[in-house]
Order: C-alpha cells, then structure tokens, then sequence
C-alpha cells in the first residue's frame, strides 16, 4: 500500500494532510483530515471481527483507507503523516502495542513500523485516552486553556491528561487512569480486582447495574423497566437517561448517584492536577447537561474551594470523531510548528 | 543589607552557594548552601512573634542572616542568589506572596523584589511544599527519578509535584493540594469547610482528634492517656505514634485508619499523576516505617493493580531542614545548567 506518487518528497504546507485511524477494539475507523484545522475531509468506518486478530484487523484497516478513502494524487502529495489511536495500552515512543484487551495477537505488534512501511509516512501510535485528550486540546472542547483532564465515560472509564499543551503519560505510561480512583472503597467490584472504582460505579454496564439494583431493591422505575421491554437485564446506560427524562424516579436517583461519584472523583483529581478544565466524552456524556448539571453540582460541593468556581467542565466536542481527531492531533503534534 | 564585596561580580562556579531562606509561619530559618551538592554549610533559626506582620519578619529574617551566618568575603564572592521556601501560597513568577495564614500584612508583598534590593542578588519565591518537593528531588529521597508526588503531613497536609524534573504549579497554582482530596466524603470537618478531606483524617491534630474520639468511644488506650498526663486534650499526634510502638491497643487502632486514609489517597493520586516515587514529610512522617509499612500496604491494596508494585513510598530526606534545601534547589533550578 502507499501511493508512488509523492511518495519521498515534501508535502505541500498550505493544505496539510493526514490519514488518522482509530483501532477501537472491534471497530476500525479512518479519515482523511488536515491536522492543521482539524477539518475531517472523508471518513470510512467498519466492524472486524475480533477473531482475525491483529494482523486481519491492520489488513481491514488498509482495505478500509485504500477502497473507501480513496485518496487522489494531490491528496497524497499532501499527506504529512499518519497518526493512530488504539484502543489499549501502547508504547508511544517506539510506536508498539503492548495489548488489546478485546483482540488477540495484537502484544508487542511494531505498529507503527508495520503502517510506515505501507504508507512510506511518517507514523504515531497513541492510546486512545490519550489521543482523544490531545484532539480535545487541539481542535476541540480544550481550545483556549493549556491545561486538561478528558474523561471517557462509556464501556469502561479512561482519561488522558494535557499539561502546558503536552501528553502527561506518567512515569508507568498509565497516567490517567481517572477509572480506577477506589472512591467507594465499599463499593462495587470493578473489573481490575478492586472494589469501589469509579468505573465500577460510573461506567456505562456500572449505570445499567446501579438501575437494576435500584429495581430490585423496590424503587418506582415503570418508564426504565418498560424501555428494557419488562426485562432489568436489558437495561443499558442509555435507556437509565431516556427514563430519567421522563422523570422516572429510580432513574433519576441512579443519575445523580452516579454525577455525585463522577463529581467527587473530578474534585479530587482537580486538587492535585488543577486543570482549567475537565472534558467529558464516551458514549455516557451523549446525555450532555442531563449529566453535567448534577456534575458539576457535586463538583462544586467537594473541590477545594479555590477551585470549586475555576474548573469548568464541559462535554467533549468530538463524541463520534474523538479517536480520528485525536489521531490527527498526534500528527500535528509531531509537526508542530512546522505548518 | 547585602555585601559589597562582590555585589555585581561573577559569582565563583567552583563553590557555588546560595542564601536559603525559609519563612514558616512563626518559625524563620537561613542556610548557606552549596546549591550543587546541597551541602547545608551553616544554619540559623529563630521565632518570631506573628504580630510582628510581615514588615517585622522580612527585618527577623535579614538580622538572622547578617549576626547568625556571618559570610565571609570569600562566600559573598560565590553567592548567586537566594531561594525561598514561603509557607502560603506565592505567584512564583513575579516572587510575590499572596497570603499567609498565619501571620498579617504579607498579602501582595513582593518579597523577591525587597530581597533582591537588600542582597543584591536574583531571588526565587516559591510555596513550602513545592520548594520541599524540588529539595528532595534534587537532593533528597527523590534522587534517581523524574516524577514524584511530595506529601507533608504536619498540622495541615499539602504537597508538590514534579513531572520530568520540573515543579508542576497547575492552572491555578494549587497543584498538589493532596490535603484536600475528600478521601471519605462522610468523614470529619475540614478547615477548608468541607468533609472528609485527607487533611481531616491524617494531618497531626487530625491524628490526636481520632485519638481522643477512639478513647471517648471507650476503647483501650491506657499508655496514650499516660502520656497525655490523664487528659486527651492533651494528646498529639507524637504521643499517639509513641503508644502505639507500646503496644496501646486504641494508638495502634488509629494509626491502622489513619494509615489506610493515607494509601487511599495515594493510590487515587497515583492513578492520576503516575508517579516514579511518593515522598512523606513533616512531622507526622518522622514516624518512619511505622508509618510507611501500613501506608504501603493500603496503597497496594487500592493502587491500579499496574501500579501497585511500581511506585514507591518513602520518607523524605530532609525532614528538618527541607524548606532550607527546598529554597536552595529553586536557586539550582534557576541556574540549570550553569554551574
């Protein structure tokens, strides 16, 4: 793969172009964007089947740019670069994945390596937490402040952290680990072993349970119990929201349950970060100010005084296009200043 | 003030000293350090009434430095300049201070700017725990790694962060503000007015507060009544530690909570910053292993399990004389590399 045309010399700086790629478990994403503006020009999406592993899923991904981006000759003599957000931890510096935890064969993969070779470009490989944060800063819901907290609120709870307008990936690579802050020392199992995380109690499966317990516990949630078709398994975070719209009562509760422990855990990483602004993303904060009203509120009431009224927090401008955008924004952080 | 001698001449690269200055609360101290080493060559201290007001402590501190460090020629001649560990918080940038909560007047007083006219040397003005934190990076317990969370656990609790070497302040420099994590949001009044702050559960008077609460409660603390003379108002946190190297049944139980608090904390922290190392000082950690060995095991306990073996928690090097070496390592930070 890679285009001979244009393939060694300089791109073009008035329209800097990068393909950005987003390996989200077992979806795969790609785009055509200028990481200058973070105009996202063409977008292609598919499902892989976990089972072909690693290399079916760069093969799907290669597939995927080539037939349904189609990018024309001037266009690749634009492109500076690729940029890739993956869904799992990763070692920035050499471009490795060191694990997914939804597909096999992907540990110790030389991602980047493998893409240069195809694309004769220039790669960076990032976390997606991380990838999305640097997006937000860049193009999106972080213009204007140096320094942030994203959080990503949806099957699981990731973060990733923007000091002076630099990734902050911590000494251990994990900085950001927003998820697995023990705020409920008493609370729910979460899936790494401890109990009381804030993605045991906050996460989108964690909303669905809190309303099932909720349920069986007795309280009034007709409108929840009949969007899951009569069934509590079925609950999803998404129908918790819809229900408490509506004013169902057990939804209601289980929303401001989880803002109070989603507020608390944001006053307590402001106290030792101090970002000016914290991001919200993942497919739970689609229920924007339904759940950043009560956040904030809780934020408030436990920040540190000085900070209750400084940290704004705000939905993520990117919800769909977060990985694409924050894939771009790695390219434009490798280029910056030369554009 | 100031020496003549040497006023605008070069300092000597070979002996590189500096003038540290820690102004705490009613406590003032000096040091003549060689800011490369971090050898503390002299020290002098003293009290100073908080009546006084700032006016009268700048004038406490520069007669401390003129009868009690006494420099010779020699050492005017290898002076670069002054660092200051300031116990409030600062705007390091311009050297002013904004506030001190114990003593009046010091609120906007350009401390940097009245030092640099009496000494007639450049002069860093930085908070108590981030110049402790800079101290122990550069020459304490912080040695051998780039990142690390500094925590002193004294009448309050606070902290300083360094990430890759550098001080991080925050967006409004209250970085670091570990007292202030609500760590059990159900849990005591906090000066800052709220509840459960780490600083309510496992600062000093925090400590003796649990203490006596543990003995109204009725349990077995006849060593810790011993040494408190009968009456627990009497107790601190010293007495507590003592009682429980005893064997005293209540002192042990209080410091098994208030350690468990502690690693808490440091386990959300952690997952946040991912730090290489987490220093404890102040008085409170002058405990030593007593302290460290349950807050570790509370750590490991809480830590992202990624974490759990990889961030060490340790006693700070300079328990005394860290706002001395605080202040000098702000001289070696803004000299990096010259020296």
């Amino acid at each position: 793969m890679g285009d001979p045309r244009g393939g060694d010399s300089q791109p073009e700086a008035d329209t800097p172009l990068c393909l950005a790629l987003d390996f989200g478990g077992t979806k795969l994403a790609a785009g055509l964007v200028n990481w200058h503006t973070g105009a996202l020009l063409r977008q292609a999406r598919c499902s892989t089947a976990g089972e072909v592993g690693a290399d079916g899923q760069i093969e799907d991904m290669l597939a995927l740019v080539e037939r349904h981006l189609d990018l024309d000759g001037r266009e690749w003599q634009a492109l500076w670069g690729l940029g890739v957000s993956f869904g799992g931890p990763v070692d920035a510096t050499s471009g490795t994945v060191l694990h997914s935890h939804h597909v096999e064969g992907w540990d110790g993969v030389p991602l980047a390596k493998r893409l240069e070779r195809a694309f004769a470009r220039p790669v960076v490989v990032e976390n997606d937490a991380n990838a999305v944060a640097l997006g937000e800063f860049r193009y999106g819901a972080g213009q204007g402040v140096r320094d942030l907290v994203y959080i990503t609120i949806s099957t699981g709870i990731g973060g990733g952290i923007v000091l002076d307008g630099q990734l902050w990936r911590g000494s251990h690579g994990v900085a950001g680990e927003v998820g697995h802050m023990v705020v409920r020392p008493d609370g729910a199992l979460c899936t790494c072993g401890n109990h009381g995380c804030l993605e045991a109690l906050a996460a989108g499966p964690s909303i669905a349970r809190r309303a099932r317990e909720a349920l069986q516990a007795g309280a009034w949630g007709a409108q929840m119990l009949d969007l899951a078709g009569g069934e509590p398994q079925n609950l999803t975070a998404e129908m918790v929201f819809r229900a408490g719209r509506g004013g169902d009562a057990a939804a209601v509760a289980v929303i401001a349950a989880v803002a109070e422990d989603l507020g608390l855990s944001i006053a307590m990483l402001a106290s030792i970060v101090d970002p000016a602004r914290v991001i919200l993303g993942g497919g739970v904060a689609k229920a924007g100010e339904q759940l950043l009203v009560p956040v904030r509120q809780a934020f408030r009431r436990y920040a540190f005084p000085m900070l209750a009224e400084q940290v704004s927090i705000v939905q993520a401008a990117a919800l769909d296009e977060g990985g694409l955008l924050g894939a771009a924004a790695l390219v434009a952080q490798a280029n910056a200043g030369r554009c």
